[in-house]
Parts: C-alpha cells; structure tokens; sequence
C-alpha cells in the first residue's frame, strides 16, 4: 500500500513538472530566437517613424522605439504552440479542466489586446486619459470570464477586523474594479518609473522572477494548480525580456515603448489574479508603488510637473544629475503647501530657496537615488535601481510569509 | 401534453433569439460610435506617417491609412462586452457550455493576434512572405483549441466518391492544414481584390451579410448551435464594416489597409471553421477565387507583374481606365504561353501585338470589368464589382441547396 502511494505522488508530480519543463525549454528557444530577432528587425522601426533620440547620450543616434511589440509577440507564438502540451494530455484521460483552459484563453486575450493597443498607442500618441482608458478595456476579456467562469466576489477579511465584519465579506462589483484597476495600476507603474537605459526591462524581469521564485514555493502548497498556471506565463515572459533587456541594456540599441510597459503590466495582473495572488503581485511593486505615491505632487498637478522628469544628462563627467522643477511656494494651494513640507521635513527632496522661488528635484525614484547618491553613471543608476528592487522583494517575502500570519492564517 | 411541448420550444426559441437580438442592439450601437470615431482620429494616422495618396484622384491630398484597426478595436470592444449575456445565463442553470465558451474565446484570441499582426505589418512594412506567415500564426490559437477540444479531423465523402474511399475519410494532419490555409486563402484574397475606393469593405459586407443570410436560414436546420455562434461574430463584424465603408466609399476620406483585409480574412475564416461550414464559406468567395486564378500568372511571374496593378486613371474624362502590362510572347515559358494563350482565347484579355511585343491588361478582376465596360467613373466600378459579388452570392446559395443534394446528403 505505502509503495502504491508513492507511485501516485510521483505520478501527480511528475503530471505537475513536465509541462514546466516543457515550458522551460521552449521559453530557452524563444529567448535565443527573441535576442536575434530584435537586431534584424529593428531599421523597420526607424523607417516607421518609430525611434527616439537617447537624452543622455552625446550622440544624436536614431534609437528604435516600441521593440516590446516584438517580444510581446514571440511570447504569443510561444504560448500558443505551449497551448497542447498540458491540456492535450487530459483530453486522452477523459477529466478536461475546462475552467484552467478557459482561464488560459482568456489570460492570452487580455495580454493580446493591451499590446494591440499598446502598440496602436505607441504608433497613434494617443491622449494621456488613454493610459488609464486603454489597460481598462484590454482587461476586459479577463473580467467577463471572471464573471461567467467563478464570479466569486468574497474576500477573506484580516484578522483585527474580524470581530467587526466577520470572518468574509462580499464585495460584489467592487471586486470587479479592484481587478481592472489592477491591471490599469500595473501598466502605468512600470511606465513611470522609466526614463535611464535598461530600467524598464530590468525591473520587469525583477518583478517576473520574484513572482517565479513564489510560484516555486507554492506548487507544494495547497493550490499548485493556480501557481503552476501562472509559471506557464512566467517562464516565456521573462525569456523574452531578458532577450530585450540584452539590447535595451546601456547604451541602448533598442527602446522598449509603451508597448512593453502596457504588456508587462498585463501580464503581472494577469497571473495575480487567475493565480490568486494579488495581494502577493503588489508586493513585488513596492518601488513601482513608493515612485507613484512620491510622484503624486507632481502627478495631481500640486507642484509644477514638466513635459520630462528624467534626470539630467551631464556630458562633462558623463555622468548623470538631478532634474529639477521650480515654483513660487506661496503659489502652491494648501495642500501642495503641506505635501512639500512633509517631503522637506523627511529629507526626501533637494531644496533651494530664493527671492520667493523654491527649486527641488522632480519628485522621481530616479532623483531621489541621485540625491543620496551623487551624479552618477547612467549604467551604474539602473544597476542601483535594480538593485532596489530585488532588495524590496527580499521585503516583500518577509512581508508575505512571516508577517501576513498575523493577519490571516496561512 | 401539447401545450408543454409547445411552451417548450417557445422557451428554447427565446433562449435561442434573445443573445442574437442583444448582440444586434449592440452592433448597431457600434455602428454609430465607430461612425463618428473614425473622422475623431484619423488626423493621428497621418501624423503618424500612415497615410496613402489616391492615385484615381486629381488632387493629391495625403488620406489616413490603415483605419481597419480602429474597427476591428470597435469590434472586439462589442464581443467583449457581449460575453456575458448568451453565457451568463447558462451560469445560473449549471448547464454551463463549456466547449462553445473556449471556442468563443479562441475565436476573439486569434482575431485579435490578427489584427495585432495586421496593423504591425502595416506600420512595420513586413516583407511579401509575412503576408502568408503572420495569418498562419495568427490562426495558431483556433488550431490548438480545435486540437485540444476536438480533434475530429474526418470529413465526410461527396456521393460519387463514396465507393472508392468509403463514406467519411480521416485525413489528421491535412485537417489543420485545410483550416491554416483557409486563414490564409480568406486574408489574402481580400487583400488581392483591392485598388479602388470602397471596394474592400464593400466586398466584405457582402461576404458577411451572405453568411448572415445563410445563419439565419440555417437557425432552423439541425446545427442551430453553430450558427447561432456565427451570427454573435458577424453582426457586430458588419456594423464595424458598414461605419467604415460610409468614409472609404468614393472620394475616400480612409484607406482600410491590410490590417482591415487580415482582420476580415480571419474573421470569416474563424466563423467558418467554428461553425462546421468552412466549405460554404469558400461559396461566398466566388469573385475573391476567380480573381485569384485569373491573376496567378502575374503572382507567379509567369507573366511580368508591375509594383501597382490597379486600373489607371484618366483625369481629362474623370473614368478608371485598364492598365496594361507588356513583354516579348516569344520570352514567356511554356507553362505562360498556354495560360496566356487560353486566356486570349476566352477573350480574358486585351491583346495588342506589334514587333513581338504584346501587350495585355494586368490580370485583374477589376481590369476584366473594365475591358468589358469600357472606361468607368470610379464609384460606378466599384458598384458593378460589389453588383458582381451580390450575384455570385446568389449562386452560391444555389450551389449550396439545390446542387449540394446532388454530392451529399442534405
């Protein structure tokens, strides 16, 4: 008997793990196809219209712009010809899990569509409410599938508030907006904390690999499918960047778009919430969340925000500097007026004050590097950049495995 | 007992039209969002560098390309938003169908990853092999979905063949091969059938109002199911067109582009597959099959093939004139000279002689109406074009009833 079910543990194992190795060697394939793709069709973008000139460089080089469209498209390719190898064998077994494949479908037609309209962005410059427009419709799919496949809108309420609303709460069409603005969330994070060489690519592969890393742990916790699901998507996503991140690296031959910041964030909300794991998905944006919150002032129009925000360029010392914006302080409303005065008090911004007029850096992630560390090589800022990143997912574990049990039972 | 019977089928009647008549409101809804969508942003696509001057006109204007795209986005916003009404319902009485929901999906993924291909082609400027490569992938989700959902690859026999290879045969692979190419026949032979102003959309929306009419007599025949499924895609599909026809019909204010012909193509070739009547579908593009043999020998470079084959355009008496195409008989291969010869014996072709050099009209369906009409005004062309395909869809109805009984069982 005890022999017996051993063999049934390797046999589901083994049922689990080969179609990730399946997926492993082919998201190998798709990065060595992907990293000699990108050079032979990058002149095509520049004939398009589509490059940009690299500010912080001393040349004026044409650099192709919106290469994401590439690598989002191996990682279509690759997931569909991916498609047959888990579900082809449960059609022989007779037990098709139809509401996985569903799910998978309807994953691969969100992710599709918001790099059809990343791309069509990117090509077309549409308007800034587009941003939050455009993430809201590619998501979509996702969430008429949610409602027609679970429709489960019940969250599990923290532990301190138990007492108060009980053990769960229905959230109904809530659940549903906190879904969408996932995705829009995770598409624009990306995008705004953008602006040095490699930065975009970098901390996308971060964010991909931490989520592989809590995929790995969990396929032997109590929903491996959810988990094994989501590193079917994982696997290729990363490949592919790693192979745009090789041309997108300083200097960079290639530029990434809006196409790749709107596909990667998709993607990420994508498997956090089939996977059920969102929660766990915003962990990982802990710099993307800190860069939106500290850029608000700007962002909400409470201090002065320029076209640009991107740190200075300074081909002197080829190094890069704080980019700074200025205003009258005594022209900023109250709450402007308060937010400034906090940032100073907490030492999170440069300030120079004359004649009335305050000078402080644009309130970036980026600038806020460059404050505590000095001018800095444009290489060396995103390895810094990058550097941050994978110590918050360090964080974001502690938060998640030690700390979420005094919330919730894990 | 009568009466239950009866108030049986009333219900399944209603559960039968009440999806149908919604997706009719909503398609209608889009018609008139995309009319008025499409002047709003067609100013971008020429900022863009995606514009095209109108040979056939006096004035050289610079006219927005590639505005397919936008309806295709129209399109799939409507599918998008339709999924929960035929679906939603069969949610709450647990007889939830599964496989009809992942076609469903299929069906918008492979759309979808067209019309991505399709706009990039556009803006990239991919090479002639990708026009037969990107709807090969782009069909990839319906093959893999059809593989893993069904996999019956038997197709059953016409009568008089029956008693050499029995009544149905297996043909496996050549199956998916069939579909693959079908996707590419239908994308393709939109494309080749294009030149003068309105012509793409205005062939389109009488594929798809033929296969509408078809849907509809066939609601009551024993595959309800399928064509019901037909119906959900086309409608909204011939709104879309019909909103883009109104600003491509002469003078075109747009040009649709490939991305509208890849878009089309698909779509026609997905219901056809999904709906189990993929042959039909091909009865509906008699015109688009004729023009493509009539022009292979040029395809082939059996006979030379200039860059642009559309009829030229004579300002002084504002009428679409033939364009020819010139080369020494006595050079073609032997395989030129029988089509060219078979073709000037049907009186196919103009043929003009003189020092051994011939000249003929370029092989198109188009340059035949005008070798027979004469000089045309460009509206009047595209009309008896549109006239034409309106007729062959006639005939194909009586292939398709009275002539199939004579090949299979009806």
């Amino acid at each position: 008997m005890a022999a017996d079910v051993d063999t049934d543990t390797t046999n589901n194992l083994e049922i689990m793990y080969f179609p990730i190795v399946i997926n492993l060697l082919m998201s190998i394939g798709a990065y060595f196809i992907t990293v000699r793709l990108i050079p032979g069709i990058k002149d095509k973008f520049i004939k398009a219209n589509l490059f940009g000139i690299d500010m912080s460089k001393t040349t004026s080089d044409k650099v192709p712009e919106s290469l994401g469209v590439v690598t989002g498209c191996s990682f279509l390719i690759t997931m569909f010809l991916f498609i047959p190898i888990p579900f082809g064998n449960s059609l022989i077994n007779g037990d098709f899990p139809h509401a996985e494949f569903v799910e998978l479908l309807a994953a691969l037609l969100s992710i599709c569509c918001m790099l059809l309209l990343g791309f069509a962005d990117d090509v077309l410059d549409l308007r800034w409410r587009h941003k939050l427009l455009l993430p809201t419709i590619a998501s979509l799919p996702l969430l008429m599938v949610y409602y027609v496949n679970f429709n489960s809108t019940t969250i599990v309420t923290p532990k301190p508030l138990r007492e108060l609303i009980g053990y769960s709460i229905d959230i109904g069409l809530l659940y549903y907006v906190y879904m969408g603005m996932l995705a829009v969330f995770c598409t624009n994070a990306i995008n705004i904390l953008a602006g040095v060489n490699g930065l975009e690519t970098g901390q996308s592969v971060v964010i991909a690999m931490s989520i592989i890393i809590f995929n790995v742990v969990e396929l032997s916790g109590n929903l491996p499918k959810a988990h094994q699901f989501s590193l079917y998507f994982m696997l290729p996503y990363t490949a592919t960047t790693l192979a745009l991140l090789k041309h997108n690296w300083y200097p960079s031959k290639v530029f990434v778009g809006d196409t790749f910041c709107y596909f990667s964030g998709m993607t990420f909300a994508v498997v956090g919430i089939l996977g059920h794991f969102s929660k766990t998905t915003l962990l990982f944006f802990i710099p993307q969340v800190f860069n939106f919150l500290y850029s608000s002032p700007q962002l909400f129009k409470l201090i002065p925000c320029p076209r640009h925000r991107l740190p200075k360029f300074n081909s002197k010392i080829d190094r890069m500097e704080i980019s700074t914006t200025n205003f009258k302080y005594s022209e900023l409303n109250i709450l402007g007026k308060i937010v400034i005065s906090l940032f100073r008090m907490f030492k999170l911004i440069k300030w120079q004050e004359k004649d009335g007029w305050v000078v402080t850096n644009n309130l970036t992630l980026i600038n806020l590097v460059l404050l505590y560390c000095g001018p800095l090589h444009e290489a060396k800022l995103t390895s810094i950049l990058i550097a941050i990143q994978i110590f918050f997912t360090g964080v974001a574990f502690v938060i998640r495995y030690p700390l979420a049990s005094v919330f919730y039972d894990v």
